[in-house]
């Protein structure tokens, strides 16, 4: 018995929907899965909505996040024509690949997972989802049958987890055969990403500036960015500068060569470089708000984006459902 | 937002598909579960072939063990015109009810289960399915609404554990509205039948009389049973007695009376009471043995009465699953 494995590969990267997005968000992470989708390898990207419910449990903010991380992504460049972009609860055939996964995942294996013993530590209440987080996450990955995935450090571990476990199902329930792909994990480290206060750009931190930010609000977060005391006329160092090391993420090489040209010789101070990096930033992402404002006034739009996506992410699940289906023995 | 829970009373018992059942088993639960399809309330029972991974690992044998245990249960008077019976894997959406349980069990509830402790201080590798079977039983029930559950006593704190948790869930995310039906034990203590060592008649004990079993291996199954050494002629005791005890089970009460009589009065050795046991036991289940026979020549119509099960059942299940799937917001 064999599956139909792609002989294509393919890419997956799970989205939480957890609230707004920042540009360290963007830089860190977002901007490099996205342009997976223009790579040799087929990219199927997806909204965890089912994820999201070990820490919410609000259905209207659940449901508002996950049409909102729609748009974000879309409006950000994700193109359907090129990707598979569905929601995580749209193909609940994930669940029945996540028991299978269960029973030959040692517990022991589940509770050295660094997220769960992080989240524990940080005293979350410990459901049970938290702790098979990383079954569910597995078989997401393995129901595609993806075998690269991207991922920031922190999740690196349950890349691996997946790849064990799909070893542990294959010799467990089909000899040896690799019924379900092994996946790599692909850690393409992202952009360092200061916030308005120097440090690293964080929710948790509240210094962030938001994407789709625009207008007066986006002028302020950017007027407030904290900076050294240095008298007009004197040189700025552009290595130990936040303005200057978020205006290199987004204004053009020719403009950071002149700005970094002004630091050097005194002939700008912070409060012009604070306007220069608010035009660059209000440029860099005209586009993308303005895609994101037409996206919002045609939920219909979206949904049937995801509906499609949705159809195609099926289609492989029930492959690979059924060859497990047939495997295990029911 | 409301359920179209069933007004009537709802029955469910699962069965495992876990080997050649025996009369102990039979008189012990199989027997009193099978009559509750008589009662007011509608009756669902099904294989839990899912469960069954948490320790079988050979699909061929999985497959065989479904099967046959559909075929005991039909023969043994399981009525499809009266009840519904399904194989829990042709209801795959209890894995998504599993999960959204898993988000508001906590991870010390399941620690806490009496067969997940006891497996594992038996030495049985401790995998995530036998750690979270509690919450795939919880989610049987629940996916059905089912009211009653009629269990043995080693189960009914998996009972308990799923009304925790259709509570919990109803709080967390329905603002306490029953969106699931909170259900009952129904703890019918069934009767108790000894071995043929004398001791409870279990598997594991090698004891034991199949349901099935006929000719001369039942005929030697029951002369094989331990009795006392009490010289032909003289009274024997009906109390302390394994083939009294049998033969209650199986014989009419006038038979019963008359044996009893003849046991008090030294009229029978064991020899000729075994005879008559025999006779009894080969009696009681000739028409099962029967019905069986001939449906082990009709697969396509046991398939038929699961399919036709499965059809009911996932029905319930679908109902069940969108509130759920409302109240959580995905």
């Amino acid at each position: 018995m064999s599956t139909s494995a792609p002989s294509q590969a393919r890419i997956l990267s799970g989205v939480q929907p957890s609230g707004t997005l920042h540009i360290g968000n963007y830089f860190g992470a977002i901007q490099q899965h996205i342009q997976l989708q223009d790579s040799q390898a087929e990219a199927f990207y997806f909204i965890a909505n089912y994820h999201a419910l070990t820490t919410l449990r609000d259905a209207d903010r659940l449901r508002e996040l996950t049409h909102n991380v729609a748009l974000d992504y879309l409006a950000l460049g994700l193109d359907p024509a090129k990707a598979v972009f569905f929601r995580q609860s749209d193909v609940p055939e994930v669940h029945e690949l996540a028991w299978f996964l269960a029973t030959i995942t040692p517990v022991s294996l589940l509770e050295k997972g660094v997220s769960y013993k992080d989240k524990v530590t940080r005293g979350i209440a410990a459901n049970a989802g938290l702790l098979t987080y990383p079954v569910l996450m597995a078989a997401d990955i393995l129901l595609q049958q993806a075998s690269l995935v991207p991922v920031g450090e922190d999740q690196v571990q349950h890349v691996e987890f997946a790849r064990d476990m799909a070893g542990f199902f294959n010799n467990a329930y089909a000899g040896g055969q690799e019924v379900l792909k092994l996946p790599k994990a692909h850690f393409a480290p992202g952009k360092k990403v200061p916030g308005l206060d120097g440090q690293k750009m964080s929710k948790s931190y509240g210094n962030t500036i938001g994407i789709f930010e625009e207008g007066s609000a986006l002028k302020k977060k950017v007027m407030s960015i904290k900076t050294t005391s240095v008298p007009l006329g004197q040189p700025l160092d552009p290595e130990n500068d936040t303005v200057f090391a978020i205006y290199k993420l987004v204004a053009s090489q020719a403009d950071v060569a002149a700005m970094e040209a002004d630091y050097r010789s005194g002939a700008i101070g912070f409060g012009h470089a604070k306007q220069r990096l608010h035009e660059a930033l209000d440029k860099h992402f005209a586009d993308s708000r303005d895609r994101r404002k037409e996206l919002e006034k045609n939920p219909a739009e979206v949904e049937a984006i995801l509906r499609m996506g949705a159809e195609r992410a099926r289609h492989t699940a029930r492959v690979t459902i059924d060859a497990c289906r047939h495997a295990v023995g029911v």
